[in-house]
């Protein structure tokens, strides 16, 4: 049982549950999909202006969700990852359905970005693939984003998500089910105006193989090579018989066209569309399928989150480096406040685990801002980690690191409308205090201060001869106790002979 | 008279108005202060925490504003410059402050950041010095913030502006003007808060010379000499006597301090405790007074953007340095801009001047936000131009660069609510185009395109045999021409045959 891990995918068009089985090859862990669930949403559907979730499309979500649950109810947090992509990322009606989508699967759901997306698609299509060191193309066509990337080896050199999908692209040229050659020609220069600003790029770049993993590129193959449109794989060519059936037959006839799933019946025009304009603007030849795509990518890293390789953490130290951070400051500030963190005795969950991580994260990275302007540096930095290209990172990881950088100097008062959890100020507070302790970029031989949390808040504890030497200490101490009772956090401040007594009481 | 030069400094304890007369000595331009005006305003007394200018004080702005119009209004606008410092940085109320502030002085009223603040009074000091390859420090304590730098020669190496000033710090410590021990100990402390965070790089850095600019430092300074507290120049044993007598006088008695000044009585506590923090701070043995500070450095910026050394295109240099930007593109998008522009034939006036100078810029850094992430990089631009620390840039210059950013793509009603004027509009209007043109980062002959303003907006004109033979250009077009009717903005596109007959008919 714990060599299971489950990934659950939630696009703008399917939803889908895989479980893997984790095999361990002379050192080299490899995964084999024992379990596969693939179920038609269409969430993006008759979605309007407003960016509204439709309430059927809701049902619809959480009725599949339930059926994934009784799947997987059994498995560790750990060891489970639901992510969900572009509607969950542009819907206006997001947190509520966010919430009920989480009681239906029992498990939290990560809003990952586009560039995430990007990022474990090419993982999950390259650990399928057999290796290689040729450069790959990779395109997942999806109902909302479609992303295109090119990697060689395990690295992905180039990562994009486009706003376009075979479900939004359906709404928006195609809502009445009538295929016209204008309509078609209107959804390819859409398509093609999206992909034009990262052609040069790519095509700079250069690839050997281009491989399509989405519904979409299954679906188009099976019907060209079915149709005898193309021989193998997907061509332009092939690509153009089939859009001039469809244009003369006005719609989409299944019966015509084997191969063809029900479910994919009213996104084809689109999805062809897309992926004419895919193969105009990077001119591919020819595009074989790729398996896995995001939902083995998700597993894969999950896989390397249990080992050392956490992607996290090597985007950390890559920003690290992009934004020349003092990294003596970024460690003294780490170390400090994680050793505070651990004085807090919080309670072990995967919660506090990702709390402490986090809270690492933030002290690597808070003096990211610097290098826009030392002014307000703290709201650059939170500016930056809420909007970068943070590989491993989801959008909520992301929030959270942003509002521990913007908490971390200043007022506090000012992040009360974020509505942070208990341990979530406590958190805040570990990496104040070592904000403040570190100020003079100098070592400290040791801690002069202790936390303890109490009912209210918490205790700090400050070494009352270290303290009375040091009257600037004192009074950066007790302005920090005030600014937590202006944002209503209780937190007092006592001056101790001996802080190692407080050790043997909480150990 | 062309070779005079006005700088207007509205700081928060005082206006300044300075003339100079520019001399060229060997190549090289020197500056003569020929006249000057000082105007004690303490604009920032009384700020409750609504962070609002006191009406009483916005009077007093008015009658001094209308007193150097009198002295300065047959100058040519090039010629003058108007820097607002701290109190309009963060007055609630800065808006109409501005507004009255500027038809009162009859010229155009520029807010800096600390940041620009800091570089000009090193400008200023250092020019008004005898020539020295040695590090100098300097420090300007004004009414609302104190700015320090350390330099060399024409370049400042580390420039900072912290928040605390005479002004603000009277208002927070010695409201009552009772001065008792422990007032003073706190004004010390909270000062030495601010210090303290670059205190460390200061002192690496080091210095051979230290000088104190502002009023306060002439205070204390003729104060110390005066009492024969110290010898000459500001020293810390020296500032220790004259705190240990205000505390026994409980208040500045005017009789007992040689060459006080009266406007300084009620600010001399809080700047005695600020510069005693930054000498216990930094470390400081002894400081000279320097003279000249923000007006003389004004003065000498203002020159140097008459010449070839405006110091803002070494800003943008800079900028693209640091973020990367892909020059090619940079500059055909730039030189199609400014292509594009140049047809408008908008009225020559240094408005249009520096509307085609913003143009410009816009162009070279409108990718700087790719770094933070693609997707909506251009909101990431906004966010960097309108934040950054850009030497030689005004906040309102930094406003239009954030508002062409964020304007170059994607939606455009989205930008109303900056309401720009008909000029910016038609500028955003050959940014956009420009961008469009080059989004496939490939040189184009000629430009295919023309515009021309007409009375509701503007005109485009597209090569119609070009055009024929690019369907997603066309289609790219037209999406423009549709963007531009959700702002109300009438743009009309208009296919000819040859663009060539235009030029005879505009020029």
């Amino acid at each position: 049982m714990d060599q299971l891990l489950a990934a659950v995918d939630l696009g703008s068009n399917s939803f889908r549950l895989s479980i893997g089985r984790v095999e361990q090859h002379n050192g080299h862990a490899q995964i084999y999909a024992i379990d596969r669930l693939n179920e038609s949403v269409r969430l993006a559907a008759d979605m309007g202006p407003d960016k509204r979730i439709h309430p059927d499309a809701i049902k619809r979500a959480v009725t599949i969700l339930q059926r994934f649950n009784e799947r997987i109810q059994g498995f560790h947090p750990n060891r489970v990852r639901a992510v969900a992509t572009n509607t969950f990322r542009v819907a206006s009606n997001r947190e509520e359905m966010l919430s009920v989508a989480e009681e239906a699967l029992g498990f939290p759901i990560e809003v990952i970005s586009g560039y995430e997306e990007a990022r474990l698609i090419y993982t999950g299509i390259n650990n399928e693939l057999p290796p290689s060191s040729s450069r790959r193309l990779m395109v997942d066509i999806g109902g909302g984003s479609t992303e295109i990337i090119i990697g060689r080896n395990h690295q992905p050199l180039l990562l994009s998500s486009l706003p376009m999908g075979c479900v939004s692209y359906t709404d928006r040229f195609f809502g009445t089910g009538l295929i016209t050659e204008n309509r078609m020609n209107q959804a390819i220069l859409a398509a093609r105006r999206e992909i034009e600003v990262i052609a040069h790029q790519y095509r700079k770049a250069g690839w050997q193989y281009a491989y399509g993993s989405s519904g979409t590129a299954k679906g188009i193959e099976a019907i060209l090579v079915g149709k005898g449109y193309s021989k193998r794989g997907i061509t332009l060519e092939g690509m153009n018989k089939l859009r001039k059936k469809l244009i003369r037959d006005k719609k989409v006839v299944a019966e015509d066209l084997p191969g063809i799933k029900p479910h994919r019946i009213p996104v084809l025009a689109a999805g062809l569309a897309i992926m004419i304009a895919i193969f105009e603007e990077l001119k591919i030849k020819t595009m074989q399928r790729g398996e896995g795509a995001l939902r083995m990518g998700v597993l894969y890293d999950l896989l390397g989150r249990d080992s050392d390789r956490d992607k996290r953490e090597e985007t950390v130290i890559q920003l690290s480096k992009r934004y020349h951070i003092d990294l003596k400051q970024a460690q003294r500030v780490k170390q400090a406040a994680i050793a505070l963190f651990q004085q807090l005795h919080l309670k072990p969950s995967p919660d506090t685990e990702d709390l402490e991580k986090a809270l690492g994260w933030a002290a690597d990275l808070h003096e990211v801002g610097l290098s826009i302007a030392h002014n307000d540096y703290h709201k650059h930095t939170a500016y930056v980690l809420g909007h970068a290209d943070m590989p491993g990172f989801s959008r909520d990881d992301q929030a959270l690191l942003a509002f521990l950088s913007l908490g971390h100097q200043g007022r506090i008062d000012k992040l009360k409308h974020h509505q942070p959890s208990r341990s979530e100020w406590l958190t805040l507070l570990c990496l104040r205090l070592s904000v403040m302790l570190m100020r003079r970029r100098e070592d400290l031989d040791q801690l002069p201060i202790r936390v303890q949390v109490d009912k209210n808040g918490a205790t700090i504890f400050a070494d009352k001869q270290w303290i009375a030497a040091r009257p600037l200490s004192e009074f950066s101490l007790r302005t920090e106790q005030s600014e937590w009772a202006k944002a209503d956090f209780s937190v007092k401040l006592v001056y101790k002979k001996d802080l190692t007594t407080l050790d043997t009481a909480t150990s």
